[in-house]
């Protein structure tokens, strides 16, 4: 990965900030021959778009995407693949007053460490905007690893507050405004998030991503380990402070035997007894499903006032207005799925580079 | 990262079976003029070595390091740094008999899966014994930061045993064989190691690792974000099953108040009142310690017989004999180190490639 | 270079077919706080913008740069520089009737042997139009040198007619339609082309392009070498089918006497007597002007019916009607610049990030 | 291209000095299970080695290749092959008395410039003999190529004087120390390298390098255009000033209807009828073989005194003793063959990784 790009054979850069005038992508290394459209990359960008209920930011985004180059009658050309999405409805206003001081918690005070110069409507580049232009990107690598491998993510944790994994039922994710795989939860997460809202606040989560169908094989030691791009992949996305693969943190606390998954042959060739190496070994696929979690913090944006200090130096208050998602971590569960894709997408063409299968 | 290289402008390229005649690493970009004799690297992979305490295996390696390039008259050219350690006590007929079967918990079959051949003596590629390399290659890099930074881990967590943070004291670290900051611990784990290997089984381990004097700007949107490539960086260690920065996965649990680190102006520029960010916002580091944990499952080479196939797909049992480490912990931690040292050294040279600063 | 980026530091993308859209292109890693406008890059792109003589293709692109990220406020933010350019001319109609037809010299046959798919309309991706990405880019890379490097490109020879080089006048590439830097040649030049379009026919070229203010020390061993990189860049560009750095395959004939640029003392620092190194050695640069050349073929778009065949194996005649350049070397002295442009700004880039200076 | 590393999927990383104790390679990527011994990269080695006749280096350098890693039993395994040569024979005091002057014409001003510090040891990184790493790289590449495709060198000019293609002739490039394919140049040649010794003077040459059986498809657009790549590999060759592919420079003296290879259908696909082309159209290979040509200036260490400085500023002159080449252009065919056949292997991977094929 390399400042706005990442991927090796499937490499996708990203452009834009949050109140420029669009952001986009491009996709380069897309095997030719896929069908794809503009409704097929929509689709994912629907999901993630702004305003789709009241525990999300109000901002009024179509992000309605246009590609610009390498498809041609509706087919990829293994030319690169460039997506533009229009911002349409900045309000860059909004952020005038905040222009100088630093919003705690933000990358405010940090780019302009670093360039400088900031713009500061809205978090400028650092902005979660940003991930709409990965999830096209996604879209994309979702044709490159065809319809055998289901790419999916559910929001496990909101604040403290944790499903129920006995009851996890993907088929629910698309049933609540949240990605929750329990409905049990999904009161008390609206119960909570209308709580945190009332009282200025926010919440974090932990998004679970998997990957269902992925061969064994894929990923490469040392320094292309699938599971250190996963995770490279997941700590990219704005909020992010943790991400663990199948029993994650929780492995450090196993033993020996619990952990390690033991193996039998089945029909169709080895079969494991558990996942708590969540689909990788050495960096490589099992053929298991591909588990991963990120965990990610509450938003700095708060209408609580905090202590701060501005570009010049002087202290301040910081109050938030604006509008915001309370909880980032539910439209994260759509771009989670998007990096996945993205880096097995990449995995699945290095793999069949090197070794022709 | 690719393959067997990761970094930009201070790329590393390791290379090295477990019982293959020699391992090493190319380090290449180093800043010329810097001092580095082959005593500063030794200094650095005797931290690592095997057969320093019972509580690590007891293959006794050398880990003598030469080095064969990009050093003249004890200062780097700027040219490829070149290292090569000898491997002088292989024991490779230890693995004879597993050559077949596939160990559960190691990366045996998915090399298979992946090259269809394999190097079965020790895992071949995929044994930590890499990890020397990498020391080798932190050594330089801690050359190219220069002495204001401080790169150093310590041990937090054996299975489930925690240390008690409020006794946190680096130098306490030098004084067990555990890297444990925390003195209290240090017979609680001896106690819990010795269990583990009567019982043939072994324990996960937590590591942190900090970096103390980065100064704010380095690492950079959106996918050379700082947390981005330190969180690949330590999961490609091997065993590593999770990463967080900061807060991590703690921050999930925290309202928006407590997590957004405050600013007030201190003498030297902003003071942060608390460093929940681990010293990077928007993948930028803010000049504070930086600050990352890695999960570290139990060794999977247990005495205790596990269900497992052979290549063929025949049904076996499996119980690893041969000398291992009973928690691969303990010797991550000046990996650790390394790592987070190579990830800051390439960032520092592309901040300055970049800004000019 | 990998695919459709180049650079390493400052790390250009391009993306766009001749008939799509738009093209454009992405440039990240420009340092921070330049200045820098649509127009500045307006500037350059209307150097190579068709339409502009009789020598040209008559195809009518205004060329206007929209820069859509990167940039506030008149400076540049360290963030990717995202710049589009409308295709508005297209006539897409002219090449229905060659879509299956694999014009000889073109790059239809090699895109439908690689891809299996290919945007026949005016050559898709392989199209000189997306030299045009490439001169907005190299508009950020003069930004990113500073003003004291001056980097041009004249046009040294149309067929085999060669001007005389002891008239050489820089000024005179602004007074003809040629970029040629002696007068005298342009009658010449005019009659070759009026004959060559009267013919059906076609003309190469060779230019020469000299980057004046480069410091003694960028470029790197030894694959990173500045000649390397510069050679790579202009090959890169449509129809060159050879490249040459100062006395180029003229050394081949020179002694070893002759050919070693001898060294004095200056005011300033080493005084070269003569630069057949062309400002290059070991891959470094001297501190003497960066001097290329490269040779460009005629193009394969006449009015001459040639041999070929189509997709489908049936051999058929192509005569190029639609509206070509006779000479393509012509605009390809603008595109010379902006790639020599981009080549030295990455590596001032990465010289100062290796080395700090 | 970046640094001492090359090649994307299958990436070559070279390093050592001249008169260090040891130079080498590590070869990452390469497919496994292919057959590869140290005699299979001997035989190349043996090849290119100093000392074979009275035209080239009289230094003594059996040039004995190990492999430390990447293969086992026979076989590579998909790891990184890491390879060493030993230095047994530099003869480093021949260089103390100009330890401090720069030699013109090479490299010692130049890396002082970058670097500040240099090794002058016989040029230490600047140095030919980091040549042999990339013919061992190369042998790697031609396992991953496989049988079905050729990759061979010849000498065609030294100083002005050319061979006659018409007598070309593969087989008699094994019976002269010329690499010529015209017996009737080796009279000539010999007259003119003694004439040249005897003056302390040298002379420079021109290599072709061909690859036949390449199929079409390889190579791709925009910036990793197979021509873009061999002029790359090729011009990062010690003393290489100029490259061409096809027709080269001498296309640009060509009509449009000469230079277009028309195509007819032949019994196994389409047949060109002639191939100025070189065997790449739009960066991306033909079928046809891959021609391409290198020049090499004269060795600048010659016995003629020539006018420098010191590294202190002082003018001073330099006459180079040492065991030199007269002609360098000699020993470069045979690694004008290990960077195509790199290219080439690096270009097949890249193209079924994207593709499939």
């Amino acid at each position: 990965m390399s400042f706005n790009s990442f991927g090796h054979l499937l490499r996708v850069t990203t452009w834009g900030e949050s109140h420029g005038p669009a952001l986009g992508c491009v996709v380069d290394g897309c095997p030719p021959g896929l069908a794809l459209s503009e409704a097929d990359v929509q689709h994912w960008l629907d999901r993630r778009k702004p305003g789709g209920s009241r525990f999300v930011t109000q901002r009024q985004e179509p992000d309605a995407v246009r590609i610009l180059s390498g498809v041609f009658e509706g087919r990829t050309m293994g030319t690169p693949i460039s997506m533009v999405i229009e911002n349409v409805d900045p309000r860059s206003k909004d952020y005038d007053k905040i222009a100088s001081a630093y919003r705690p918690g933000h990358a405010d005070f940090t780019y302009d460490a670093k360039y400088g110069v900031r713009d500061h409507r809205g978090g400028g580049r650092s902005s979660a905007r940003e991930t709409a232009a990965r999830v096209a990107a996604g879209a994309v690598a979702r044709a490159a690893l065809g319809e055998g491998i289901v790419v999916r993510a559910a929001l496990v944790q909101i604040g403290p507050l944790k499903i129920d994994r006995a009851r996890w039922d993907w088929a629910e994710t698309e049933n609540n405004p949240f990605w929750a795989p329990d409905p049990g939860i999904v009161p008390v997460w609206e119960a909570a998030l209308d709580a945190a809202r009332k009282a200025g606040s926010s919440l974090g989560a932990v998004v679970e991503v998997v990957a269902e169908g992925v061969p064994a094989g894929w990923g490469a030691p040392i320094y292309g380990k699938l599971d250190a791009e996963i995770a490279a992949a997941l700590m990219s996305i704005n909020a992010v402070k943790g991400v663990e693969i199948g029993a994650g943190f929780g492995a450090a606390e196993l033993s020996g035997e619990e952990n390690a998954d033991e193996i039998r042959m089945g029909n169709d060739g080895p079969r494991f007894l558990s996942n708590h190496a969540g689909g990788v070994l050495g960096g490589i696929s099992t053929g298991q499903p591909i588990v991963a979690r990120m965990a990610l913090k509450p938003t700095s944006s708060i209408l609580t006032p905090r202590r701060s200090i501005t570009a010049e130096g002087e202290e301040t208050e910081v109050r938030t207005t604006g509008r915001h998602d309370p909880c980032v971590g539910i439209r994260a569960a759509p771009v989670a799925e998007a990096m996945l894709a993205c880096v097995l997408a990449d995995a699945k063409l290095r793999h069949r580079g090197q070794t022709g299968r």
